[in-house]
């Protein structure tokens, strides 16, 4: 398949790569030349823009930061839609607000082209390996028609609903990890300044109703005061930002949310920003002076 | 081994029933009568009031609702340390405040009787089969002595340190599973605003970094709109009231526990302090108008 992808940061570079090994033909485009030297080397072809980019491909794929930088790929002066033809298709797999893939999508359909939304977890590690989770929102006839071509880069491909929902379900998604982190952080703080060794709370809870995921993976970097991202603070700070606007949208006031995002400002203000999410625990650290390690 | 058992509550009763399984001779105190007279008809004798019970013990157990009634069947006018002899032992396995158990340990010790604390996680189903999780402070050659007697009533006992670091376990236990059920709500009540299934999001998110004990627990019961306890609400504004009480003595704040607590104050005025603490998300469904529900 002939396959645009715009987007060639952290995450988008492995993911394209991944899509060269499955033996798609790929045109890529980043606004730093490097990235796409090194695509290009790997057997891509270079496209002079989004809209050349699309000219030439079935299906374009943007991995960008953030809504703005997707809405200027897909519809500026030399966006993708200006390139596309009808009857293609175009999947945005950033991590995005809801509501501008939506409006993104009615644009598409004016022209006859159809629209994933297609956000991932996972990582970095996980990008490279091609086993990220793709949580996706579309028609499911669009849905079955990119399946294959999404599992080039994941493990797993969940039809969540319409055009918005992987998004939606993003959020979601990272609306948990944060506040599990927060959590981890406020029970750490509290047990070490009570002079209980977190490594004895961590091995007495982690088996009940307390266990998770984040507990597994966070516990052992806390206690080790190591916050190598990871995940960046400063990349949570931007999710939660569209968690929080787009349930102001729809009408759901979610105030652990809107509390745990002010915890990242404050880390942000303090210099650690780029610090793995896991340095949530810092804040707890900072504000009642006390570290929270392995004994 | 002959052990005293005073508080027959939901939970003191199967656990005092484990230990007469066990083969131990058993004296029960409770102010009701009903469930003393069940306990004597399964074998136990009956003291007259906790010092009645200390009086004729090696060990005494306490499983009573919150410190202030620990601290009367302790050091009341007819409490235990007037009743137990030099050389026994003293093991409080309710949940309650830190400072309390240390501060009633201190007592005991001028009378050379030593004392654990030892909260259990796991609620009445595992009471019954005896497979309570444990968590344990005091020194360690008082817990191996005490280990046999626990583990008639648990399937695991965990020492966490000195005597009170039982409870500062089971208070981060608390403050992890309330706010990640917390989490999971805002994470379900955005999506469902928003217009996507959780059920879907639930499928999506639970093998990732997202996944967690609560919420493979408590989603079933949130989509099914089933409340029934489990773990009432009104028991963890218990928990997290001594969670915050000692975080704020040892100098830690916890923003985000107590924000949830105000969640759940507010689930106690709607008249749901009762409910299964999985009904974290009717206040979110109340402040939003929608049902988190399985479609």
């Amino acid at each position: 398949m002939k396959v645009g992808f715009i987007g060639l940061g952290i995450m988008g570079k492995p993911m394209a790569k991944n899509l060269l090994r499955a033996g798609h033909s790929l045109t890529v485009f980043d606004i730093l030349a490097p990235a796409v030297k090194e695509l290009v080397q790997a057997g891509a072809q270079a496209g002079e823009n989004p809209q050349d980019v699309a000219r030439r491909s079935d299906v374009v794929i943007t991995m960008l930061p953030n809504s703005p930088h997707v809405r200027d790929a897909a519809l500026g002066d030399r966006g993708i839609l200006k390139g596309i033809a009808p009857g293609a298709l175009y999947i945005d797999m950033s991590s995005v607000a809801p509501a501008a893939v939506q409006e993104i999508a009615a644009r598409f359909a004016e022209k006859s082209v159809e629209m994933l939304d297609a956000p991932v977890s996972g990582g970095e590690p996980k990008a490279k390996e091609g086993t990220l989770a793709i949580m996706v929102g579309g028609k499911p006839e669009v849905f079955e028609k990119a399946k294959g071509l999404l599992l080039a880069m994941g493990s797993s491909a969940v039809l969540c609903g319409g055009i918005g929902s992987g998004n939606v379900t993003k959020l979601a998604n990272q609306i948990v990890v944060a506040l599990n982190i927060a959590a981890m952080s406020e029970a750490y703080a509290l047990s070490t300044k009570a002079g209980v060794d977190p490594d004895k709370v961590f091995n007495a809870i982690r088996g009940g109703l307390a266990g998770s995921t984040v507990l597994e993976a966070k516990t052992p970097m806390v206690l080790a005061g190591n916050f190598t991202p990871g995940f960046r603070i400063e990349l949570h700070i931007k999710d939660l930002k569209n968690a929080l606007d787009t349930a102001h949208e729809v009408g759901v006031p979610l105030p652990l949310t809107a509390q745990v995002m002010e915890i990242m400002q404050a880390l942000k203000v303090d210099g650690k920003a780029r610090n793995d999410h896991s340095g949530i625990v810092q804040f707890y650290e900072r504000q009642s002076g006390v570290e929270v390690r392995r004994r």
